[in-house]
């Protein structure tokens, strides 16, 4: 098990450590970004590190004019929303990722035995931020420019599948065993609109991965409706959110599909029996997949009191009450 | 036919008219409100008005300090999260629906055969302001009330669905020919938190225009697991985003509930043979069920060319080509 976000505003000591860094610095600093990651792993005793880092970053390190802004997200210094501006971006140079590569590698080492998941943003999540300019409610700039212009759109998703599936491959070469593609805002698409303008590239992003063997885990939000078209690109884990029980996600994807998931995030604050009975749901739910790999159903809220997170782990690692065999 | 948020910023009659005018002031003054209601109809020719107003005007009427911050959208003095806050919410006096119930009866007089639909934002969608303060990305401050303090939280949905309720009647009984209950971010939503949480609020408050004999059309953003269950509260007409279907949408609900739906506002700016192509299918998927109110699966973003949706208008209203009956 592992947190969504683990890595982060949860945790005091990422708060102190973050102090005059901003949040790209701080990704592109392997010290930094080692230091972070290893943070919720001695906190809370999770079973894997996420890399520390932004879906954003290979963007950056491909010369795009990108930085995050506190409390917003991903803004952009112009919107890319015309073929112009789309053969305009540079491909990654792959010496451009070595602070990442230095970051993981480091962490790798002071991890020992436990596990560092690599991951990037699929290509329309990162799309999504790159024509809107920013984040958005709808992303309805991305979602017309794949049907006003579908070429544009075309070399939009293929640069970014490179840029990103380069990323994600520095981060298995310096020794991520596994690997997350979040394709976060996914779910505001219809599934036919996803098949056809959407997977291809996606599956080109992991593509770039899938000669080192390593397992890719897929998630993203509202996806309830996508979640075989999202396996089919050639994910090894579906990552499940919080709006459809991992049961059903097992009728729906078979029971030979490894899950991951789905703690809801908005019963972190509630009174420990209630969350705890809702652990324990989950777990039980998660049974008749091939294997489940507990985690929340989005990221952790920054708001989140870390010891509960703690407790989380604690009652995963401890013996199956019974009530959760039934 | 109409379109949801098919009066206001896309027409360039609305902005001019607007100009000087803060939102929730417009939404109070029946000479605007009803002058922005007929534009559209107007302009498109569409089947239908719907009253323009916004979904927190009840609360402002109730004495809640909520303004709408052009580009942002409702944002509160102070959002409403603990016991004490709810306890300190007031009912809301009739007689200040009087602005609503003029503006109502202004438009009816003017539209003559065609219909006024009155509306009002469901107590999930509310609450989701009302807790948050403002629009937010995930309502993850409204779902973690839920759980967090269950009491605190059916007194807030309790008195949001009074005060929405009496605005839908009023809307009713000065002249409105049928209404929608918009749920807009209910989509973020389990089943099972839906049903025990969310449904009973919607239900009573509908329950407010049940004996007027007028249909209520249902709608949300990323329902598409939530249909049945948003039926249920007693729904008429069931609205469906552009994410499913309407075929998918029958067999999930049957052929007995009428749809409404559900063009693809992201397809608005696609060239016009696309579109074309897009809105027949929509009509074509939508013949299975018992009818069919055609619309979009979303507002009417702000950057539309109206001329496109006067188009859509017409080929609605033309007479059917042969390939859609197949």
């Amino acid at each position: 098990m592992w947190f969504m976000r683990q890595a982060g505003r949860s945790l005091p000591e990422y708060r102190e450590l973050r102090v005059g860094s901003k949040m790209l610095d701080a990704c592109l600093d392997p010290h930094l970004s080692s230091e972070i990651t290893l943070q919720p792993v001695r906190r809370h005793g999770v079973d894997a590190g996420i890399f520390f880092s932004d879906i954003v970053v290979p963007l950056k390190l491909a010369g795009v004019d990108v930085d995050i802004v506190p409390g917003r997200g991903p803004v952009l210094g112009a919107p890319i929303r015309t073929a112009a501006d789309v053969a305009a971006l540079r491909p990654l140079d792959p010496e451009a990722l070595a602070p990442i590569a230095e970051g993981v590698a480091r962490t790798v080492a002071e991890l020992g035995n436990t596990p560092l998941i690599g991951f990037a943003g699929a290509p329309f999540t990162l799309a999504a931020y790159l024509v809107e300019g920013g984040p958005s409610k709808d992303h309805l700039r991305a979602r017309t420019l794949m049907h006003a212009d579908p070429e544009t759109w075309d070399a939009l998703l293929t640069w970014a599948a490179g840029v990103t599936g380069a990323f994600l491959r520095a981060q298995v070469l310096a020794g991520a065993s596994a690997t997350q593609l979040f394709d976060s805002w996914v779910g505001s698409l219809a599934v036919a609109d996803y098949e056809s303008r959407v997977a291809p590239y996606s599956a080109m992003a992991i593509g770039h991965v899938k000669d080192l063997g390593v397992p890719v885990v897929h998630f993203g939000v509202g996806t309830a409706e996508l979640l075989p078209s999202m396996l089919a690109i050639g994910a090894d884990v579906m990552g499940v959110d919080d709006r459809i029980p991992l049961d059903e996600a097992v009728r729906r994807l078979g029971n030979g599909v490894p899950l991951q998931g789905n703690i809801n995030p908005a019963l972190l604050a509630a009174p420990w029996p209630v969350l705890e009975a809702h652990v324990l749901d989950v777990i039980r739910r998660g049974r008749p997949a091939r294997s489940h790999v507990l985690n929340l159903g989005h990221g952790v809220p920054p708001e989140t009191d870390p010891d509960v997170l703690t407790r989380i782990v604690e009652l995963a690692h401890s013996p199956v009450p019974e009530s959760v065999h039934g």
